[in-house]
């Protein structure tokens, strides 16, 4: 994974391109400003994307990426189904207020046109990771043998919800700081779902 | 209000806006795809609004006078705290469901170009909003009369990302209809929360 090095040219392109897009807008930005920022030439640029559609869907695709990586795949390591829930949290809202992503993560949830085919690819990979978390607050539901008053599904989609949604309010000065956020949307999951 | 005559030129010119940003992205609609999209001359359109930044900032004021009527208004009606954010979930959620109302309510969430002074005065808009449901989360805490182990503050964001990121994943067809939704939400942030 060359994620932390400097070297991979389609790596960087997609970083800068996620820049452009949230200062200038999608529709503002064209391939033109995307060479020009990386001091690239338009040939050089096509070399490795044909097309500003292209950029847009392997950006939301290193988007998911990241989610799988960082939350899922450490999530996995974890025996108990109750300390996997709450480390998903921890780690989702850390993927969320991570400054070196966020331009790359928010653009999972902008509406940007992406071509039918693509859209589904995406959606698939989104609809997984629902999935995964329904799954996991079944998980949880059954292990503490309670009667559970609300569906896993809605569970999912709330938490999924305050989570992907903080990067609309949050301010790095502001009064809830991130080991705060986690410990009070934890409280509220925990205590709203199970 | 002439929210439901067709006879307001400027609500017309609004939601004829509000859908071809939906459809092909803001930067991707000009001030003449709109007067096109109405049968109007370009002077016609320029006579109601001066720029497209200006039926963009009108857009979220709307979207705000929407939430601010739909629910605010009818929510201070409710004497009770506990009724009164009752009805503020289920009235929130009506207006993300709204199919009339969803492709201006959601411009309140992308992030579009807009100047600094105008982005200020929607931002005062959203605070003020927040600002409600944390009021009312308190006075809640209040009158139940135990010792609250979420601030109001986390609670209120909490709850507006559950329901504001609805448009995210709600199909009309899916297997969670609106009064389901209404229900597990209440459920889950009424535990959560208290």
């Amino acid at each position: 994974m060359a994620r932390d090095t400097t070297a991979d040219p389609r790596q960087e392109i997609l970083r800068a391109s996620a820049r452009l897009f949230q200062q200038q807008g999608y529709d503002g930005t064209s391939m033109n400003d995307v060479a020009s920022a990386l001091n690239l030439s338009k040939g050089g640029l096509y070399h490795h994307f044909q097309s500003k559609e292209e950029i847009l869907f392997e950006l939301m695709n290193h988007a998911m990426d990241i989610s799988e990586e960082r939350v899922i795949g450490v999530v996995k390591t974890v025996a108990d189904p109750e300390e996997r829930l709450r480390m998903l949290i921890r780690r989702h809202i850390g993927v969320v207020l991570s400054e070196r992503d966020r331009e790359i993560t928010v653009m999972l949830h902008e509406n940007h046109p992406l071509s039918p085919s693509l859209r589904r690819r995406i959606n698939a990979r989104k609809k997984d990771y629902v999935h995964f978390v329904e799954n996991l607050v079944a998980e949880v539901q059954r292990a503490r043998g309670v009667v559970p008053r609300v569906t896993p599904r809605a569970a999912a989609f709330a938490l999924l919800g305050m989570i992907n949604w903080i990067y609309q309010w949050y301010r790095p000065l502001g009064t809830l700081d991130q080991d705060t956020l986690v410990q009070q949307y934890t409280e509220i999951f925990f205590r709203g779902a199970f």
